[in-house]
This record gives structure tokens, sequence and C-alpha cells, in this order.
């Protein structure tokens, strides 16, 4: 009987010896006892999630752990948030993540609008009822943030960002960066949104009230990160699977949902360090048995990289491995346990170094490693993959992979 | 001075720890002191025949272990079991695997035609003399084997199977997986053909002796597993090779015959687990000195992998061990023996574990693995490789590469 299949990503893991940790890295360093007994009766490696040195985004190491090629598939990272906040966006339509700012006499004054928390639904509405001779649809999201889809034939995605991503100049005039008509086109349709945006924002009641209370007007919207919403097979039809993810953060979701899993949202899974592990344990436990596989992503290693706080990097891993033993005793199932990127304090970014990875199950070929860190998955009996081996293998130990061939 | 090279291919021999064994393989378990002699003196990895946990047939399996792309080269069984009985197939044309079956009120009632012997010549005749208005050749093979091809242009070979693969029911009728003209043509025609297989069939004198006798009557045709026949250089061209294969299925036979090899035929070796191993081994050294390579497969493991039957995979493994002591005197040669796929025994079926793999000759960077099984691969010289890179690596070894650039 086929068993199911668990991946738990954990975002940012991997990392590099630290100086101040006597040459170990932050997982070394931890006091794992859960993570080290699924490796001790596992079977061990390390991962490359798109290939050696590469450095993956969330976006991009999600979609090779799904099975899909990054180089095909994406080409921004505006469809990705666009489906992570419930957008339904369709293949060949131009996605763009958006900030709502502040522009003052034809300079941005703040790129955030002052994290404007409120009245953006409004604002939003108006940007709708713009004009633009294309057709279009911006969603507001959490504070600040949206999404602007173009839904036009014959668009490119490969335009420059609108946002200059810093204050005190004008906002960039999105261009082409490869000259040919579409991206063109795109870029025509954008920058003249963005133009418009002014006009209707500036004088917007909820903008005049914000003014009167001393708070940045939200009057320009700056999109970037414009990427083609791509084709993808579901994972119900070319693994024949009933998948779901669990995720903090909109992007995660996004890749999972145009993967066309399940989006299982877990009350206290924020993505940030504050998120409910407990909850998160509990939510996969008492999804699995719906599902036959299951990625969940667990953010917060990934945030003490950026901020290369190893102390900090040590106890968030070591409150997750306590977290873990809500999972130690689930049967008839295959774990991976592995990260999406390695973000080592010491780049404080994302890096190319392989993930270590553990897979758990009754029938592995268990060896002889007996903890889970980078350098004890070097030795390990799965040697060095890709993250697009992962799904497979995982598929193929659980009995669920299809024979290619007679 | 160039030495030969010698694929040894333990068709399924790769398994997954068992529980009746003490967590080992049956590979483990064995004694083989022969294979670890050689693993001992060579050197030694696992192989993924395709890529991690793809599960690989034995068709698709030899094709990337002989260099090819059986993701280019691959749409069906069919070409290769037809060029595995000898047929002359051209590229393009599509050929399907087919049995004799038994039809009765429009209802299959024997998928094999009581295994009928005797007779499918002259009732191949009858069949070959149908008017289809397209032109197509059918050849009996073993038994109530035979092989359809059609050898038209424009036809398309992703259709499904007239073979319904139960009985009770009546045939299937072939439908476009793909809806195209050339599909459509190829259903079309090997529907008109099946039909018309019972026409001539049904009153044939064959099957009136046959029911007399109280036999069930091979009156229908039932076609499966059609493929494209596939453009493929042969190895002399692409590799500079004299080769040939020894190997007891059709199949196999069929992979090595279109890429261009010889077919060694050695009496007693069947490809079942009465194949005569010292036969075999007999017929390598005979043959080694006038061919630059040569595989050979030998299939009993895995039929042994398929039937769950630890204790006899063991005991033919040793069987084939204490054989393979014809080989070791070789000289002048490089030896890789490894799997075209694991079929474990608690799998009963192919399965994408690595194969183990050792290649042993003068000069191999030796490691210090002393036995040949899944698990000591992990630990050799030359880590996790594909299938693909199998044979040029021993033609590298064996001073028959190519330089690829100055």
């Amino acid at each position: 009987m086929a068993d199911n299949v668990l991946i738990l990503i954990l975002d940012g893991i991997g990392d590099r010896p630290v100086k101040e940790l006597d040459g170990k890295t932050p997982l070394e360093k931890a006091k794992t006892p859960n993570l080290d007994k699924l490796a001790e009766e596992g079977i061990n490696g390390i991962m490359d999630t798109i290939a050696p040195g590469i450095i993956p985004g969330s976006d991009t190491g999600h979609l090779a752990l799904l099975g899909y090629d990054p180089y095909e598939v994406y080409t921004g990272r505006g469809p990705y948030e666009a489906a992570g906040i419930g957008l339904e966006v369709k293949p060949g339509q131009i996605a763009f993540r958006c900030n709502f700012g502040t522009i003052e006499d034809g300079k941005l004054t703040d790129r955030r609008a002052g994290r404007i928390k409120e009245g953006t639904e409004e604002l939003a509405e108006a940007v709708n009822d713009i004009d633009l001779g294309a057709e279009f649809h911006f969603q507001e999201a959490v504070e600040h943030r949206g999404v602007l889809i173009l839904k036009g034939q014959g668009l490119g995605a490969d335009v420059t960002d609108v946002d200059p991503h810093e204050t005190g100049i004008s906002y960039h005039e999105a261009e082409p960066v490869v000259d040919n008509k579409e991206n063109k086109k795109t870029a025509e349709i954008v920058n003249e949104f963005t133009k418009k945006t002014v006009e209707v924002l500036s004088d917007h009641p909820i903008n005049k009230k914000r003014i009167n209370s001393g708070k940045p007007p939200a009057n320009i919207i700056l999109p970037r990160g414009a990427g083609a919403v791509p084709q993808m097979k579901p994972l119900s039809e070319n693994k024949g699977l009933k998948s779901a993810a669990i995720a903090g953060i909109p992007l995660v979701k996004g890749v999972c949902r145009l993967a066309g899993m399940d989006i299982i949202d877990i009350e206290g899974a924020t993505g940030g360090l504050d998120t409910d592990l407990e909850a998160i344990m509990k939510g996969i436990k008492s999804n699995i048995d719906e599902y036959d596989f299951i990625i969940a992503n667990i953010k917060g290693f990934d945030l003490l990289g950026h901020d290369g706080l190893y102390h900090d990097k040590i106890k968030f891993i070591e409150k997750f491995d306590g977290n873990l033993g809500h999972l130690m005793d689930l049967k008839n199932i295959y774990i991976a346990i592995t990260g999406d990127h390695s973000t080592p304090v010491t780049v404080k970014g994302h890096s190319g170094d392989p993930s270590p990875i553990l897979i758990h199950g009754e029938e592995v070929r268990q060896d002889d490693v007996i903890k889970f860190d980078e350098r004890s998955g070097t030795k390990g009996g799965l040697g060095r993959i890709y993250g697009s081996d992962v799904l497979n293998v995982m598929l193929d130990l659980a009995k669920r992979g299809e024979k290619f061939g007679a």
C-alpha cells in the first residue's frame, strides 16, 4: 500500500561555519534530539535546490522542490505573490508586486506610505476605476502591499521595475529589458497605470484624511517584479497527487497554489519568529491522512540568517526540534526534512550552499549518519541530490511512483 | 592500447532493507566472494539509471545505460519488442505488442487464447491478407504473442491500448491520448485491424480444430504498447564501437538491436530462472575479443523481486556469483556490474532506488569498498552517477573515449 509523503522545508536552515561558534554552523551547534533521531533512523544527504552554487529564492526554490523547472516557469515574482493572496491568475497574464507609496512634488518620500494599514480597499477601488485602455486588476494586500495584473493579449514580462527602491528621487519608467513588441506594450501600460494612480489617489478622501492627521498619503502605486503567469501542470495531473501546503508567507503559498495544491491555513502560522510551531505540527498531523502529499514551510530560520543572528538561529532550531516531537509517532509516512536554500548568518542572505536533507520512513536504506546537519549529511547514503529529485525520490519510496517504460 | 568493455546488467538487483533479513537487502545478505573481490579491486558507487526516484522500465533503463535519452527515443514498448523478435523496423513506423486472444459473443474470455503454442504462423498469414487500406505487417512471436507494425506516413504513436487487460468485457477502441491528426489516423487503422482480425480468424481452420479439441480459439488480436520506431544513431557511429548484446528477453534484445548492436544468441540463456548462467559467462568469454563492447543482461533477479521471494533472490545472487568465477581471469578488460533498476522484494515491482555499481579494471581509482551491495556502494569512489554516464566512464577508462574540444 502506498504511504503518504511529508516534506518539511526549514527555510534557510543551511549555514556556514561561524567563527564565534568554534567553526560550527548554528545547526551543528544546536541540540536537536528529534532531528538526530530521524537522521539516525533515516537516510541522509545534501541537496542542491537548483544546482550547486545557484542561489535560490524562496519562489524558485519551492518550484524546484515541487518538481518544476524554475528556468522554465519563473520569469518574476509577481504571479506567485498574486496567487499567494488568493487571486485567480491565468497563464499569459502579467503580474507585478506593488507598494502604495508617497510622492511629493515628483519625488518619492516614502516607498511604503507610512506602512498604511487602513483604507487601502477604498484606494484600490478608485485605482480599478482608472480607464487604461487595457484590461487590468489591482488588488490590495497586507499593509502597503498589493498586486497588479495585466490581462490583455501580447504582453511581455521582461520589463524593469517602476519602484526605484529608494526615496528622494522620482519613480522609474518601466522599460523593456529585451526590446520587443510585447515588453514595450507592457512597459507602456504599466507606466500609464502608475501615472494615473497619482492622479486618482492624490485627492482621494482617504488621503486627505491621512494628510490631516499627519500621515503620509498613499498617493502612488509602485509596481515591481513583473512576471508572466506560468503554465504549470498541477501535481494532481503530473504526479497523480492530492496535495496541500502549509506556509506562512504568501510567496510560498502562491507557488503551491499555482502547482494546484490546496492551502491549509493554520491559525498562528505567521511566517515570522512568533509563528506557532506547535499549531503547525498539529495541523500537519490532523491533515496528513487527508492528503497524499503535504509540504510545510517554516520561515524563521531564514529571517535569523538574514539578520546574522546565530544565537537566535540556534534557539529557533532548538525550538523547532522540540515541536518536531509532535510528529515522531506518525506511521505509514515518508518524511523529508531539508531547506529551500541556505541563509548563512555570515552571508546575511540566501546562498547556494547545499542544504542537509534527511528522509525517514520504513523502507529507506538506513545509513550510519546519526545527526542532522550540513556536514553529517555529506556522509549519508543519499549522496548529493538535486531539489528536483526530492519529490520523485519520496514518491518512489512511498510506492506512489509511476514506471517510465515497461 | 584500448581495452575492451563489458557491462553486466543484473536486472533488478537493487533492493530495500527487508525485515525478515534483519534489515539487510538480499544482496547484502548473500555470500558473493567474486562480486566482493571485484568491488575490493575496483571502484564503487551507486547509479540512478534515469534520475533519482525515477522508476525505469527494462527498456528505458537499457536505453539510458547505452547512452540514449529515453525521454527522446522512447514513446512505447512496441518498437523494441518488434526489433527484439528480429523484425526490420524503420524510424517513423508505429509498432504494437499484441496478444492472440479469445472473444465470444463480443466478450473477451481469454487474453492469451489458452497460451496457444501451435498454428499462429498460419493465423498470422491470414491476418496479413487483411485489406486494411493501409500498409501493415503482423508477426507472430512466442506462444500467444505477436507484433503489429503500421508502415504508412503521418502516423502518431500516442494512442491507448486495444487490449483491455481484463476479460469479461469487450476489447477497447484505441483512442488518441493527444488529440491530433496523426494519432487519430493510427487509432482508426488499429481499430479497423482489430475488427478484421475477428472476421478472418473466427472461421479459420486452425481455430475450428482448436474448438473441436476443446481449446479456446485464437480469434482476435489485441494490440497494446504503441510506440514510434525511434531514430537512434548506432553505437558504431556515435561511439565508434563494434558492440554486441547478450540477453534472454526480446525487449532488451530489441533495445540493443535498435542501438545497432549485434545480438549474440546463447543456447540456454532464457531470461528465466532456469537460464544457463555458465553458458552466458562462457559466451561472454568467447566473444569479448571480437567486440569492443558487450552488454549482458541477466534477468532472474528481477523476476524474484517481482515475486517478493527474498530467499530465492539471495540464492540466485549466489548462483550468479559462483558463475561469475568464469570471468575472474579476463585480462585487458574493464567490467562494470550494476542493474538497470531496482526490483525490491518489498515493492514487488521496479523502483527508483539507485543500483549499486562496481567498475573493475587495471587503471580505476581503487577505493576502500570491499563488498558489492546497495549501501557499500554509497561509500565508494564513484559517488552517485547516472545511467547515461556509465558507458562514457567505461570507454574513457578503456582508452576508447573521444576528446570533446581541443
